[in-house]
């Protein structure tokens, strides 16, 4: 799998729902199962506005400078009646979608979180057997997403802004607690003060906070991405992150998580398609679904009696 | 259920996982059934630091002034690993929260997007049947939440903000095709013309899309929380969209879109728990995913070989 056009296909392949694309799918992951776990996966998040698009181009390409082969995902379980970002992905990653050294995967246009984040999971072990050493996980939706991106991937990266007085509002504490390194972006022109204020508040937060499982102690950076500084600072974190991970066995502990949990989301989310599929469960789930249109039984009762009947 | 204690007491009860408070609540449920209905349901969605609870806080107290009675309910499925708001939510609505008028939950602590989905559904009927004739319904992550708000509600306000120019890249061209209005905030002091502005291009934006399925037509809205101009123009189009869903129908078709969808979504959230308890499942469940983590299994062919023992 050496060209990104035979990878992008392959892709395409895993993200398919056809039960005969299925089959292929899990055959040539398992083919290339012994060549994946060599990238660094990278999960980074943050509010939208807060330039994910413009740090990854610019932080991707400091990691292609410096000999990386990167990869791009997204994660974005936000596509409700059309799905799909109004702006492409790749248009949103002009330095980055041009450099042979990168490839960029746009966001997969349907699909819910449980769905996305397989197809997320595989593409990541797609890109690593076609030779990408690091690899990006972006998550584009807030909320359960980053929970999602931070169980598939060794290091997460929060990107935040500094703002009025009211920063850690838009952040759930759940979110900051996972985070192994706060990335303060737009720090240029008349917003480095108050970018400087927020890495302090930000630090004394993280202070209050428990260690984390990894111990690895949550760095604040102050980075800008047009201005291209800060970049350094974060490919120095990561190193040291990953030096330290691989030292303490804490990386291999992590993977090993992040395996149980895709077993787990895997067993969930095919549960559902494989239960309703058996038998002839659909003309019971009518009969339910008629009277609840009717308003003559409580959905939730519903559903219960729906599920005792088949098991019990 | 006249007062907010016992309707407090009720939601605590109703959120409790416990098998035995279950069968409490649905009996519970049963009884208040008749009762229920009678409410506006309101989304409101926005990005985090668009101001929704200052929003809410303002519009809430607005709708009290006009002999409403306002119930105020938070869809939260970010709570990853502690859980919770740094702020709770009481404090974010400091008119509100004072006002004998309203009613303001706040956010479950803890649980995924299932769980709290059935809540603030089950949540809206308490509040309906305690009286409350309007239930505001916020959503507090970005991503799949807006879906299930939209879901469960009648109305579907989104909130915005005027940007720098990248007003349409945070906000997904799915969520805004849900929206039965878009309200711009902070449109004061020297944010107006910039709201002017983006009050156009959204307006412009919109008649792009396909008409909605109840085929009202979404308005654009300029208001602040702060001043709290604007809220009146909401008022009148949430009077002019009720009375023209409960004309043409539209409002019981939601309505019964809405049991549907909670019917549907039970089943699946029910489903894992419920299978997982039959048998002995959890030998092999255990067996496979030892296997998982020892590497020698990929774990979306471990999750299929899993559940095609218990389905063939």
């Amino acid at each position: 799998m050496g060209d990104r056009i035979t990878l992008s296909r392959a892709i395409t392949l895993i993200e398919s729902t056809l039960e005969e694309d299925r089959d292929l799918a899990e055959a040539l992951l398992l083919e290339i199962y012994p060549e994946t776990g060599k990238a660094l996966r990278i999960g980074i998040s943050g509010v939208p506005g807060v330039g994910k698009s413009t740090f990854i181009d610019s932080f991707g390409t400091y990691l292609t400078d410096h000999g990386h082969k990167v990869a791009v995902l997204a994660i974005d379980p936000s596509s409700g009646i059309s799905g799909g970002s109004i702006l492409g992905d790749k248009t949103r990653m002009e330095k980055l979608s041009l450099n042979p050294a990168a490839f960029i995967r746009p966001t997969p246009s349907a699909g819910f979180l449980g769905g996305v984040a397989r197809s997320t999971r595989e593409g990541i072990l797609l890109c690593e057997a076609a030779g990408f050493d690091i690899v990006l996980v972006e998550t584009v939706g807030v909320g359960q997403s980053e929970t999602t991106v931070h169980g598939m991937t060794d290091f997460f990266l929060l990107l935040m802004l500094a703002g009025a007085g009211d920063e850690l509002q838009g952040i759930k504490k759940g979110i900051m607690e996972m985070a192994d390194a706060v990335v303060i972006n737009k720090a240029d022109g008349n917003n480095i003060t108050a970018s400087k204020i927020a890495a302090a508040e930000y630090k004394a937060a993280l202070h209050l906070f428990e260690p984390k499982e990894n111990s690895f102690q949550t760095e604040v950076i102050l980075v800008s991405s047009h201005e291209n500084t800060g970049m350094q600072e974060c490919y120095t974190l990561i190193q040291s992150f990953n030096k330290q991970m691989l030292e303490n066995g804490h990386l291999q502990h992590r993977r090993t998580l992040q395996n149980t949990t895709w077993f787990r989301d895997a067993v969930h989310t095919d549960l559902i398609s494989t239960f309703m599929k058996q038998e002839n469960k659909d003309q019971y789930f009518k009969e339910l679904e008629q009277k609840v249109e009717e308003g003559n039984i409580l959905p939730s009762v519903a559903a219960r009696s729906f599920l005792t009947r088949f098991f019990s």
